[in-house]
């Protein structure tokens, strides 16, 4: 018998009607804005009514760093508040929204897998409630209005040269990435270099996932820097006039999206920001609305650990005043043996050795994130071809740190392959005795932050940064941005800079390219090693075998 | 006491729910896709189970030339849709949807005016459902798709200097109309000079509209030539395998939208094709949803009648099969004037004389249209200012041309201002004895039909086109597409191709510039004089303006 693919158990699943979904956290009807009959937004009048309720526990999911194709976050944050929905707990979870565009390249699906994921997944990964979409919107009206102030005669004197604001696109095109637009005469305004970066790499779809509410959001908007004087004077949106027309675009895209799982449990899905450029997590005000609603919520932030956990704590908790309950560590056996130096073509071969070498790892994840204040256990997100042996190994590894650790099967099982873990979780939550810690303060200069980052998180010996970066940073803090966190734009498959250094590397130093100002969503960008903001197609793209069957269904997208 | 404004009109109106609406036309709710409480889609499979059914009456609103603020034909297609209610008719309308960009640039709305407007307004001027968005994302895969082959080896030999596809967004943005992209190196491809157009000018768009349902949507995205090998051979999407991707990136837009009048009766607005370089009419699937659900089906296409009502017949009717059965032609007092030589400042001045001299535009039009085989009415709207003096020439015109002419304030009072000309209207309509002539048969060469319409219609002396511009023609008449109608791109405010010409110039020729194929859409587009596929934002743009009120509602849209 072969394995139902993830899209065939999707369709299989029996879907409540979202106004179902939405009665499970008492959520009127009259609450729901609803987008076919399976998705809904609730509406911000009633998200405002909640503000005096107690707050449930939050819980997040992480991973150890990552193989290439992931180590099931996602997957594990369904199926733990399905779990927990199993146990009689009234819980929600509250994941990121996908983009677009990588669809059409290699193969999608951001809903979860197995028999633990988020419906209705075609949706999901398609136009879903069009927020993305406002926010490419919004993002390029201010791209408009800055070359039109330039064209009608440049009244802000805004130096051509230095226009830091690009434009976006939901799609993996690489012949965007660089070019000189205006050409074609003085109708078409003044020749510039510029390019587009994917949606998903906005800082507008970052504000929209650290605003409080619309006033919050249209301050963060205004204060968007998009250019510099010949004097390197800040312009920002504010000056332009664009902050109110971009706010009034983002209106609808600013209420959180309800859905359910394979298991009719309430999911809320919104804001995906880039988990390299900006913080990589669902949105504050989702986080916040599922917290007033439910007793226990299950999130999760991109890349490992030592990106996105740390960027969940110090970003978004920081800003947002949240504090988790309890973190879930996902770890795989294959990911294990890869931070053990098993190449990719290798990792489905028995190798306990390899897992044994790679779980120093797993280790020193487990040693940040105690760092934090926060209980943490292991999850073991399990494939169907890992041996017993390599379990073992695995088990043994995590219990000789004094750390529990669960074997989960919710890919094959769904919610009853996760129940052990559901108990754990739910009381550690309900009894966490430490007190939650930042790692680093908001008055720390910038710099020290990169550095503390470095060190304390990725074990490096150092920073590197020329001149010129340091100045950057002293001229933000003069201006008055030096209280803002640190956003590390790294790669994921490192605790170093370089992507091929696997396991718990040690004597590394960590090279800062460039820092860059974000404003409005309120971080400074770190970028160590290339980023990339505007992927490419691939060779042979998914979007070629991707059609419509004879029923109408989306076929190839998964 | 101040008129309301067209916004505090909508506002005040009791909206009732979206399913209410459709059960006016015995819509079962299981078939409407909500999206929020006031609008939704209608699903394709009730859709298909209506083909049995007999279709309603369809009656086209038009108008004479028009001044640069319109002449009120969606005001008067709503009004008359309420009137035909009003009078115990079972009726709908069918509207474009509008497009978000210019809404940033002037004023928007396109939704009626004053007690004859379609609601709820906002949405429809902001992201509605979404289906724009969905075109500008299927537009722009071909176009990623395009720049990925070649940069992968370029298998199909595309030339890259006759790569035709844009680009598209829909924002009014000129720096994006001419530049050169893939700069950067290597990695980001070759460059190349291209640019953007506004998503309501994409081929996709107008494919979109035309289409009969997914397959022939599919069909004909495939047929799109994006570029041209070095021999001159076409490149289609279907060659580069996008047309499937494109189709499922399309599938939820292509289902209509239903919403209401002020008046709460149904409302169909789908597609908005530019009126110039596309066809400018809402979707054959939309319009022939609502012939099976109504019995009289009230419609507008884009500009006056010369362009909008020619179009209509020559490329909706032709391809769809439909027929209208009764003709409204709008009027006003003051685009009469401006006909009659009046400048714009002075609109507001009583000139009687003006009008008479106007009334030469408005009779072509008549003849025009009767020249179609159908009954035409001529409904004046009415506004504030116009003098009984100036009505009663315009009814004298209209009326020495043996044509029933109808005041109507529907603008001030909503249905029962438009009563006359309902009654009217229905009675044409059930009783058509003419035959529906299309003005020119398939088989017409293609430069014939150039010359058909513009000695006919525009009632020019004859048509100017060099050599290269015959001998294109004559390239696609050998490649099988000498059956397609043509589009006429051509100003809106004239007879000819001088926007300045008014009233019923004669003795002029209409000057060919450039002739594109549609291949998908299935027809010619011949561009006489200067078009404009990217507006730019004026200096003041509305943007400035837009912002949420204290309730969080938008102001400075309209």
């Amino acid at each position: 018998m072969t394995q139902p693919t993830d899209i065939e158990i999707a369709r299989a699943a029996t879907k409540h009607k979202i106004q179902a979904i939405g009665a499970r956290l008492d959520i009127p009807e009259e609450a729901l804005l609803p987008y076919g009959h399976d998705k809904a937004k609730v509406a911000q009048g009633f998200i405002d009514g909640l503000t005096d309720r107690p707050n449930g526990k939050l819980i997040l999911v992480t991973a150890i760093t990552p193989t290439p194709a992931g180590e099931g976050k996602t997957t594990t944050t369904v199926g733990l508040g399905d779990g927990l929905n199993r146990i009689g707990k009234r819980a929600a979870i509250c994941i990121r929204e996908a983009s677009l565009g990588p669809c059409f390249g290699l193969k999608g699906g951001a809903a979860g897998g197995g028999h633990a994921q988020v419906i209705p997944m075609e949706d999901m990964n398609l136009h879903f409630t069009g927020d993305f979409h406002a926010i490419t919107s919004a993002h390029n009206l201010l791209s408009a209005m800055i070359d039109n102030h330039i064209h009608w005669g440049n009244e802000l004197q805004i130096d051509q040269r230095r226009v830091v604001w690009r434009r976006v696109m939901d799609m993996n095109d690489r012949a965007l990435r660089d070019m000189v637009t205006s050409l074609g005469g003085a109708a078409n305004g003044f020749p510039r270099q510029t390019g587009f970066d994917i949606t998903v790499a906005s800082e507008v779809m970052a504000i929209l996932c650290l605003a409080d509410d619309l006033a919050d959001l249209q301050r963060r908007l205004g204060d968007i820097i998009v250019a510099y004087t010949r004097e390197k004077e800040p312009i920002r949106a504010r000056d332009l006039k664009a902050d109110g027309a971009m706010t009034v675009l983002l209106r609808d895209a600013m209420q959180p999206n309800l859905v359910q799982t394979l298991e009719n449990n309430p999911a809320f899905v919104h804001g995906g920001p880039f988990a390299n450029i900006a913080h990589g997590c669902n949105s504050v005000i989702s986080t916040r609305l599922a917290l007033k609603l439910a007793d226990y919520v299950v999130t999760e932030a991109g890349f490992g650990a030592d990106l996105g956990a740390e960027k969940f704590m110090d970003i978004k908790c920081r800003k947002a005043g949240l504090e988790p309950d309890a973190v879930v560590l996902v770890a795989t056996v294959r990911s294990l043996k890869m931070n053990g130096g098993v190449t990719k073509d290798d990792l489905s071969r028995e190798n306990p050795g390899a897992v044994q070498q790679g779980c120093a790892n797993l280790t020193r994840h487990l040693e940040n994130l105690r760092g934090f204040g926060v209980p943490v256990v292991v999850a073991i997100n399990r494939f169907t071809d890992d041996t017993d042996a390599e379990l073992d190994v695995l088990r043994q590894a995590v219990e000789a740190e004094d750390t529990e650790v669960f074997m989960c099967n919710h890919w094959a099982e769904g919610s009853s392959g996760i129940e052990a873990l559901s108990h754990r979780v739910a009381s550690l939550a309900d009894h966490r005795d430490t007190a939650f810690t930042l790692l680093y303060p908001d008055d720390m200069p910038l710099f020290e932050k990169i550095e503390t980052v470095a060190k304390r998180i990725y074990r490096a010996e150092g920073v590197d940064a020329d001149a010129r970066i340091r100045g950057q940073l002293a001229d933000w803090e003069a201006q008055g941005f030096g209280n803002l966190p640190v956003c590390m734009a790294k790669t994921q498959y490192s605790f170093s800079a370089d992507p091929a250094a696997r396991g718990a590397i040690t004597g590394h130093r960590i090279p800062v390219r460039e820092v860059r100002l974000s404003a409005g969503a309120g971080f400074v960008v770190v970028i160590c090693g290339d980023i990339m903001t505007m992927p490419g197609l691939p060779r042979s793209p998914a979007a070629e075998g991707i059609c419509l069957n004879g029923d109408n269904q989306v076929t190839g997208l998964f």
